[in-house]
């Protein structure tokens, strides 16, 4: 722990949109400073010249990646690509650093499955045993253990937060799950692609790899250990023109017969205490742009014409809890501050 | 026909977003010319003083719709709220005026559903046995023989495209259809509601009318023609940016060993001929801009993981295809015009 | 102050968009407490429930206007429409409450243009005197001693900041000033308006109240007390497609030379230590996204073709620095907070 | 003139927004028939693979630039970057083939001010005498008979079309001219660059290229054309979240007595009979969504409190109008076609 009384941070790849909502959040968070954040191409930059946003906020200049001393920090966030966390994950981890990584790269417990699903070999396997995937509201007590975590999907974090109360209750046909999931542009990352172009993604809506996004092998296998049954699961995952947001319409099939009013009550079991997650009274409308800028994921049920199907809304802001606050709040955990440390702020609205 | 050799058509409720739509195309339309648009609050402006975008390309005057006398028109559309069209359909019917509903009143054979759906007695369900539902694609000898045209609504017309052809074959539960649709926000109508606010409606994904869209019924109606099975639909509105747009994903088990191929073949041979269905490649992914301001619905077939669900992805312009578009179809089609007339704009790209 | 050594806030006319900002901001802030807030229309409903973005934040059900004791409040804001705030300020300020208003009641100090610009009497004019105008950065110490604050328009802010050195430092034609302003969409309150719906507001620019806007008198008679010269403004508003943000473009014509650096020095030395006005780089360009949801008005100087015309950028956040941000940093320095207690989230990027 | 009765038309680089534009509006063309397309890069690809929008519509596939025999056409568009144009037209022009470039190759009379400008040198400027500047309500007479088109670039047409009537008649100040001009996203290109991102460019508005856009030159070399007085121009373009539209917001400073109808008079004059200027009443807001998928330009006259300045609002669609509008304009009128050929579209409302 530093002078200052604050664990100190590192970001490597503190470039893109997860970045910089790291710095956001973490500028105000009461036990923690950003001591580094390191970039491959922009080394010497200011933060705040790339991010006119930073500007009075943050004096930090970006650290270059391949000389930076991540070996001060308390923690490291890898808000990089695929692949990079697993290089340096070793040895900050044997300096006694927690490292928690924004990627894939320890979100599978199944080695070949990352590999064949990201087409690279892990470079340390053995470290997988000992991470712990960082869904909080799923695996807290695991996350209190680690110094090593998967942080999940964005997708993924909705997914199984909407359909592990009915896994677990064994009340649903688990072969036959249907996730219709819409994202913000921001979800594809800060990347200078055509389809991310203002004139391509506004004004439009579109689905996309729905014969093999990679959240599915991941969210498949989590849903797994929710049910002896095996899981089968269609997803759909759709562009749609918003910045931030996501919100995903979860199908399944009742198996068993089950009341509107056990359906609620078995959501508010499950997440009983939660302070970011909203189980909202049954048959509500959640709305992506309740939880613009906030850590709050909020879902609501529905029984459509009163049939055997069960209905999952599901709305979150993809930055916030589908990435770099659900990042945070791993931090919290693992240190032990309070869950919402840094993640006070309300959703902006409008 | 009117001296200039071309039909004079009436719009009843021109100053809806279809109202506007209708007047885009027609004013193209080598066939027809609009020479009466009525208006109950704005009798007397100019249409191009509510339309900026009319200006330079239409002197009309809107007229009292309590006074102004349609009966000189071939044909009327109505581009009403529900109700309307159903009181003033008779009595032009009589002087023999077609006439082409865009509201709800004519879709429904069965007029205790119509009436229950909308909470209105049916005025004249005399006339519902002599009229056609407008889907040109689906019944088109009833609509070239019809003088009275029930429009579908926007949403029904994505689901029974996407769906027919799968029911026709028999090769799906039809009992447990689910049909995810985004809608652009003009879907609403040009209302001064709340949540068609700018700062509602942007930046926002909701679902809404989970409980009893008045679309569902119509759906369910039309499809069960299709089949001797029981039809089951679970339909799920929500609300995206866009201005014009929809885009339903359509999910369906399969319950036939049937390949992709197969698949393909079956929904090229149901739309064979068609100029505004366009069935892409297996696999490929239709965006709704791609059919921005024209009449074309895009679909594409895919088949997840190879497992035993049918993925039927629709994109059309709702104001259009969905509307204004279909109904301008209609007309073409009961005159014996080219079915393309006065429609043969391309998308607006980008 | 309250037992909880927090003083007690009120809002009247909680239900707009400065209003659920007021609540944003002060539910964080370290020594104020929102424990009330008034809607005619609305009362006993609960905030969060016309607010899904405060669920699980704020537990206030609306009081009715027209009986609650606000008395009891150290501070009350009001987030309504203009008249409403002279009608209750004078018994509030008569049992030593203070009062913000972010109408326009207060920001006049000549009666007679107030009444002309509203259309409506004062009630209470020999309140004005009394009152302090809430532009912090060029009226901090009238704004310490004064219980009756007058908060200023969005457009006024922007501008009096950008042309105020220049104004003072007497080296611009007064008489000539050109403000080319842009606003976000919400600039126009949470109202179902026409104008206002997404379908007529977004892929749009266009002016308006060129003729007239009730901002321009308020900013001509603030910038007069810049300067001995008669100031003469040309104010142009634009509404864009943006929820928030608001973009001047603000031009003025050098009646002595002036170099660069020496305009540069002039806002630097102006504006030296205001942690909410970011003098950038001669020649940068400040984006409004840069501000979504801070306090942060920035702003940029440029000389275009390095004639004798200046140029200042300013960008600014509506809801924030224009409106409900301002009046919390008024309501800070009126108490002696921090001037940044409960305005220290950092602007949403992206 | 081909077997088809029609001209053959080729295009140069179809892959950007200028490109499919020229293609939508084409293939309606009663009297062109688009006959080729070049890529480098994309040859061999059909373009409905490229723009969804063109299936069904367009039977075309990308000839290679490097090779393909732009001599059997009638005319060639140049949707390409500066430079290209001027590198075939040429052989073009000596085989008889007219040339039409969207980019600035031909737009400046002063081969130094191009040179300086782009940062190229010309290599055929002995063509730049016989070219016509493709601005047709400026230069009718001259591309009549012109073989050789530098078409104008977006933000010039609307400060020409709104400064000229005010220039001819002497009655401003034409060394202190102001345009505050506003473009949606696709005035950039279809060009993979951050800032044309959604993330960065929704919901936010800023300036840019203060210090010297390019467009700078080319419009106060053509004003220069309406007075002998020496034109000073201060030009501040902005960015704002819109797919398609330009409104540009001029200032003048007038200097001789002149009444409102006068100004009136002097516009309604000087566009007489031009079906793509639309010259709104005085006092109006041109809206840039009214102009959207059009070729029209709208107009309004705006005298601020009764001044001594005259604001012209000016509104297009910078694709059309401002890009490949005016294009085929041209082409119409140096084929003697109906200007508005292939241009009867009506804008897209809403």
């Amino acid at each position: 722990m530093s002078a200052s009384n604050k664990i100190k941070v590192g970001i490597v790849g503190g470039t893109g949109y997860t970045g910089v909502e790291l710095l956001r959040m973490l500028t105000l968070h009461p036990h923690a400073e950003v001591v580094m954040a390191t970039s491959r191409k922009d080394a010497g930059t200011r933060l705040d010249a790339m991010f006119q946003s930073l500007r009075g906020r943050c004096d930090l200049v970006f650290s270059d990646t391949a000389t930076a001393d991540l070996t001060q920090c308390d923690v490291v966030f890898f808000a990089t690509p695929h692949g990079v966390a697993m290089a340096d994950a070793p040895k900050l981890l044997a300096k006694g650093v927690k490292v928690i990584d924004l990627a894939a790269d320890f979100r599978y417990r199944d080695v070949a499955q990352f590999e064949k699903t990201y087409k690279m070999t892990h470079s340390c396997p053995e470290l997988i045993a000992q991470s712990a995937y960082g869904l909080v509201e799923l695996n807290r007590d695991a996350i209190k253990k680690a110094n090593l975590i998967g942080n999940p999907g964005c997708y993924p974090t909705t997914m199984q937060i909407g359909f592990m109360p009915l896994l677990k209750a064994g009340i649903v046909d688990a072969a036959h799950l249907i996730a219709d999931c819409k994202t913000g542009i921001s979800g594809g990352g800060k990347k200078e692609e055509l389809g991310f172009l203002y004139c391509e993604a506004s004004d439009n809506v579109e689905a996309y790899g729905v014969s093999g996004h990679r959240h599915h092998g991941e969210t498949v296998a989590r849903l797994q250990e929710f049910t002896s049954e095996k899981v089968g699961l269609l997803f759909t995952p759709h562009l749609t023109p918003m910045i931030r947001g996501m919100f995903s319409s979860l199908y399944a099939r009742l198996t068993k017969p089950t009341t509107n009013d056990e359906l609620q009550a078995l959501f508010e079991a499950a997440y009983h205490g939660e302070q970011f997650i909203d189980v909202m009274p049954f048959g509500s409308y959640p709305e992506t742009r309740s939880t613009r800028g906030s850590n709050m994921l909020r879902l609501a049920l529905h029984r459509p014409q009163d049939g055997d199907m069960v209905l999952v809304l599901v709305a979150q802001d993809n930055v916030m809890k589908g990435a770099a606050g659900a990042a945070v709040q791993c931090m919290n955990v693992m240190f032990g501050f309070d869950e919402a440390a840094g993640l006070s702020t309300l959703p902006l609205s409008p």
